[in-house]
């Protein structure tokens, strides 16, 4: 595909392919000028290489190769709480337990062919992990700058792919911007969550799901939201099937976000065009830790792609998250982290609103596994003992009679 | 296809479907009488339902769906130490992060479908998550059977999907055989290691991989091995490609233990067709806590896969485990259990007595995610503290002049 770079907002296009934000301000994105593209073009590649024609670098090596190509999942036991009919799309069976690995599939070997040795990422949680992975994976060396007071779990996730670990003190949320300019002055390359490249990765999800549905569409697709940058993702992926032809009504794209900090929720209330950024007196702490930017840098085009698609942003409480968790394992039979359970909370709130009929196909795409924040040991457990020898006696009185 | 049980061992067919153990003791499976397969015939189902002709089940619903279908990549990073071409298979890319989902996604189903209201398992590991979310996936009661002692880690994972979870006094080994005791008299089926239907769904591993190669097909697989159950499925598997005439020369089977509990291995050096059980004496503990069955039920069948196809069967100690870890996460860019790790490891042992060459294709198969047993925030992780605001000047000394 030929590359270059433009705006969601005022359409400008760079040719300089190192760019990441456009003279507007905004963050620029790798919008193909023609897409000329067809299902049964595909070929039988696996995971996510499978659009590879549609995306700005060859497959490469590594564990690229296993981002993508996760299920889809008609989960009926959710359909009460979602009020209408659910699939499960599961990010969460991708190599780093997450979609990030989509975007980081194309943007760190990208990054390595434009010729910086050293990958950077300024995160302490799935992107960081992934970067990691996909740089250590490709021989390169990777720089994680994480808050100074990351947890010690958090730590030992990042740091099993050895890249170098620097804490950051000072204000953590400033390191965006930092991270940027860093970018342009030394020979490193920061993916941060609103890569150019990463975005490209992320519209697979959106390219997978539709294929999988196809010819027909999905009526609801819902993403929690933080950065925004997985929505902008998606809703690129649906302007390019829009133009090849391949969906005509694109679904409505419905993001979540945790009460605790939910700057695009407010924006979406309120009609603005951009998020207020939250002070630190308006956030709190929230179980969703994968989510919650106060200043996401792609919370404008998130919303573009929300108003554009006749969607809706919504936050939810932990309280809310918790019983989506539960649900998510307990009828779908999927361990998701906290974050990924905003996506059935989301849902039902509109459901509540009358924004969703039964019988729409909603899909929630579970963004990240939730076998990296469970096995705390913390939670109690009601189970009972029993010995051996007395077991056949136990279960007779805790069974139906056979045949019944 | 056609559904009939059959005896590895001594070949005798039995109808009933129900059983599990031939007269002559060993473990039966799910061999089909005939095998008219071919690649091109399987369609475009996602995941291991692919192969649904070959399978004792019609595709079920459920967590099932998303079973299977796990990447393969080409590891260069690992060659040095494997000895040959490295191709990771990871099976931690399942819907609970194992392999085990392959066999509960057939075993489940066709427990219900058999007329029990309730599905048991004798485990507290991957088998007992798998079990209890493919269950709870088709709203049916699963009852899990764990030691008494068992971990608050391991309890939480399972209990997330929120099966009865009984822990079951004395000796936890001999529920093996209670299991299936029980499963004769009571409205309950305990799936247990090598119930046929998981070995079943164990096959489709192979088949992907063959698919994957071919019309090549890679010189050597290897798996841990505790039961001898996933063993036995991939040998299953080999045997209906080679009836299907699909594969000539079978891949060599290389089986890894820990030396902490390795009765395979050692009946492998005897010469012996059976593994000795080994008492409590003779174990030790383990970092690989997936593996280290004493009395492996299907342990005959995995030494005769073994031997059948050429194959070998080594145990690593912890150590070497260890390293092995390291590697898949910094040269492949894989978070693997440390059971999973022992395939590294085991292949390097065989490596080293010049039993692989270096133009030979090699399949590890880690057979579960790492990230269940990660996060502990145990490990010792060196990290620097630099202010924001010193980050340039800092950087600027870590990283390599631009353009060199
Ligand atoms: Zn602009
Ligand atoms: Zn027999």
């Amino acid at each position: 595909m030929s590359v270059s770079l433009s705006c969601h907002r005022c359409e400008t296009r760079y040719d300089d392919d190192t760019r990441v934000r456009c003279d507007c301000g905004e963050p620029l994105w790798i919008d193909a000028e023609t897409t000329s593209f067809a299902w049964d073009d595909c070929g039988n590649r696996s995971g996510m290489w499978r659009y590879e024609a549609a995306l700005p670098i060859d497959r490469p090596d590594g564990v690229a190769r296993a981002a993508g190509g996760t299920p889809l999942v008609r989960s009926p036991g959710l359909d009460d709480v979602a009020g209408g009919r659910v699939f499960i799309k599961d990010e969460g069976e991708n190599p780093t337990g997450s979609y990030k690995d989509r975007g980081s599939a194309v943007a760190v070997p990208r990054t390595i062919a434009a010729g910086d040795d050293v990958v950077g990422t300024v995160s302490y949680g799935n992107m960081a992990i992934s970067t990691a992975a996909h740089a250590t994976s490709l021989d390169r060396e990777c720089i994680v700058f994480v808050p100074e007071d990351i947890s010690p779990v958090r730590l030992e996730l990042i740091a099993q792919y050895e890249p170098t670990v620097v804490r950051v003190g000072g204000e953590y949320g400033a390191l965006y911007e930092d991270a940027l300019e860093l970018s342009d002055r030394l020979p490193i390359t920061a993916l941060v969550s609103d890569d150019p490249a990463r975005i490209s990765g992320y519209k697979t999800a959106l390219f997978e799901i539709c294929e999988s549905f196809a010819p027909e569409t999905p009526d609801v697709i819902a993403l929690p939201a933080s950065s925004g940058g997985f929505a902008s993702g998606v809703w690129l992926g649906i302007r390019e099937l829009e133009r090849a032809g391949l969906i005509d009504e694109p679904p409505r794209l419905c993001l979540v976000q945790t009460a605790a900090s939910d700057p695009i929720t407010r924006a979406f209330e309120d009609g603005s065009t951009d998020p207020t950024p939250m002070s630190s007196d308006e956030t709190g702490e929230t179980i969703a830790r994968s989510i919650g930017n106060p200043d996401p840098p792609s919370g404008a085009r998130a919303l573009s792609a929300v108003r554009d698609t006749d969607g809706a942003v919504v936050s939810v409480t932990d309280d809310e998250i918790r019983a989506a968790q539960r649900r998510f394992a307990v009828e779908g039979g999927f361990c998701v982290e906290p974050a990924s359970a905003t996506t059935l909370a989301g849902v039902s709130r509109l459901a509540d609103r009358g924004e969703i009929s039964a019988a729409e196909s909603i899909v929630l795409v579970p963004t990240g596994t939730g076998f990296k924040e469970l096995g705390t040991g913390e939670t109690d457990v009601a189970t009972e003992t029993v010995h051996r020898t007395d077991l056949a006696d136990r279960l007779e009185s805790l069974l139906p009679p056979r045949g019944e």
